[in-house]
């Protein structure tokens, strides 16, 4: 997608080394890191230079590819997998990438690991940027039909950062907007803010910016007032994680945003890689465990002054603090799941039907 | 109420002199201001030194008291009542104290004036203090029926500060929390930040600090989150206009909530003094207008650092923003409103019956 009117993926690849955007900088910096070593691509990941399920699980396998080129035996790669395994215990991608590999590099014979590494990270890289396009396309069909219907300008609000810095290219919730400016059907979006980290104002509200698609930073309190007034046509948010009954979870207040879209006859569409879907997890609410973050997310925030970033204090020190960083919206609030494989209802049922587990390895 | 150990109001009087605390500086500077003139008295109010519908009535009766003292004739009353009203002209109570003074002013003859003045001010501040009370003894109902019933500590969620720092003493949504805590019956307390402004992670958390009573600050977001997993057991908000059917207008937010507590089963009250209720006004959705405040709001915040307060950016300067500043919740999601006279049930028929409107003069 565009920055500044040139071309960027999340992640290349230049003179053997991979490059990435440092995304904690942003939206005032765009600065790129050039990862080489195992502790640049652990740093990568834990201090969040790459964030986004996928970008984080393609990223940590260019670290294993890059990490055991020198020496692709067994043992390093069983230690480098666990160094970058580590970074982020939780994200279901990371593992899945590295699983995958160490499994078929360890197959292979130890000559031919080099080579077969680098393909299966540019194969899981391409197929997460297929992906995203034809999560696009799938999504624009519901803008495109409501834009045939209203004849005005689509008001999509979104929360957190689903585009395509959370991905390699496009996004997933951000995608069938981006398809919507190609095809020149013309949208607004909504900006939820995303406390405690602010990805919506910080990270969604550049990618707009920068694709030149009209959005408007709100707080996170506001969308209901929005829906009350007719000011929103559609949500669409992302999933961190889904379980086969279609319970989405997804960053903390995704939950309220359902609960007034459902009150207000709102459509609310999760936009969602079928590789978040969790077979294994029949149902979400109370079921996902919720990653319980730092308490300093809430009372530091990123700030900027003479071209330069800060953290700063915005509450006193010793007060208390919970944050925990996803909720679980349950399936009912959702009225479709868009995926690579098409649209359907949040439910077992549909969810098997559309989408071919066979390709998943997890 | 306590701040370090020590009994204060929002506003008192002290050698012939009107004092308050600057809330733009808290929690981090707790800054006594002395309000002379005329303009101490405006910028008090436009520079949101002194907040809440309560106090900013308040103060602005002094400062029409204080500035008429010398020259208590008719022309110099509507000079100040003027500039006085015009410094927010949103604020009900702001226009409510000042045309009772007014009124009373211009009937009673020009030399018994200024002891009038202050007479009525002294009678509209301890009203507040009053009602404040009372609204603590009825609302501390609820509370201690459900600790009889549960025998832990109550989870109360409140958002943005309707805390004693919104009136003269004592507060509204947070009265009867206080009162449970002197009544000896354990409670604990969600702070919703309260994006933009942070008045519930900056003052509401200040306020419970200072008073000793367990909180813990959350973003917006999350309550939801906590009300799935039953880490409420009530929520308690305030209230800056309420229509004669029990729809409410507060905080931007509070609708969000609302939704959420109906979602989750949790009891959803509001405390307000009957002054905010308006009887002109039949329903409130869509009826009340909104004040659209500056998106600097958003992309500025309040920062602290080498014990100096700082605004401080936190996203990029030309961004697009919408900051409106209340929400309207629909009376059916409200459990019951709680103010001076009892606790009701959100209608005309309940509200009228509980309260009396004889003393209301607008």
């Amino acid at each position: 997608m565009l920055v500044n009117g040139k071309n960027y993926r999340t992640l290349w690849i230049k003179d053997n080394v991979v490059n990435i955007i440092d995304q904690t900088k942003l939206p005032f910096k765009f600065e790129i890191k050039k990862l080489k070593k195992l502790k640049d691509f652990c740093d990568a990941i834990s201090k969040m230079w790459v964030r986004g399920a996928p970008l984080i699980g393609v990223t940590a396998a260019y670290g294993l590819a890059m990490c055991i080129k020198e020496l692709p035996n067994k043992e390093n790669i069983e230690t480098v997998y666990k160094k970058l395994f580590y970074t982020r215990p939780t994200a279901v991608n990371l593992a899945w990438t590295l699983n995958i590999l160490k499994k078929e590099l360890l197959k292979e014979d130890i000559s031919k690991r080099k080579k077969l590494a680098f393909d299966i990270c540019h194969k899981i890289l391409e197929d997460d940027v297929k992906s995203s396009i034809q999560i696009a396309k799938n999504g624009f069909r519901i803008i495109e039909a409501m834009y045939k219907k209203k004849k005005k300008p689509i008001n999509i609000l979104t929360h957190c950062n689903a585009g395509w810095l959370a991905t390699i290219d496009w996004g997933t919730a951000l995608a069938p907007i981006y398809m919507a400016k190609r095809k020149k059907i013309p949208v607004h979006v909504w900006v939820d803010e995303t406390r405690p980290r602010n990805q919506g104002s910080q990270l969604t509200a550049w990618e707009l910016k920068n694709e030149k698609i009209p959005y408007t930073i709100i707080v996170d309190n506001a969308g209901g007032y929005l829906m009350q007034y007719g000011k929103v046509d559609l949500c669409i948010v992302g999933s961190d994680r889904t379980a086969l009954n279609g319970d989405v979870c997804n960053k903390i207040g995704t939950y309220l945003k359902a609960l007034a879209s459902r009150h207000n006859s709102i459509p609310f569409y999760v936009a969602l890689p079928s590789s978040t879907i969790d077979c294994k997890l029949s149902s979400g609410v109370k079921k996902i465990p919720i990653e319980e973050r730092d308490g300093s997310e809430l009372s530091m925030v990123k700030t900027f002054k003479n071209n330069k970033v800060y953290d700063s204090r915005i509450f006193f020190q010793d007060a208390n603090v919970f944050n925990p960083a996803f909720d679980v919206t349950p399936a009912r609030l959702v009225t479709g799941l868009i995926t690579e494989y098409g649209i359907c209802k949040p439910n077992k049922k549909s969810i098997l039907n559309q989408i071919d587990f066979k390709n998943h390895e997890k």
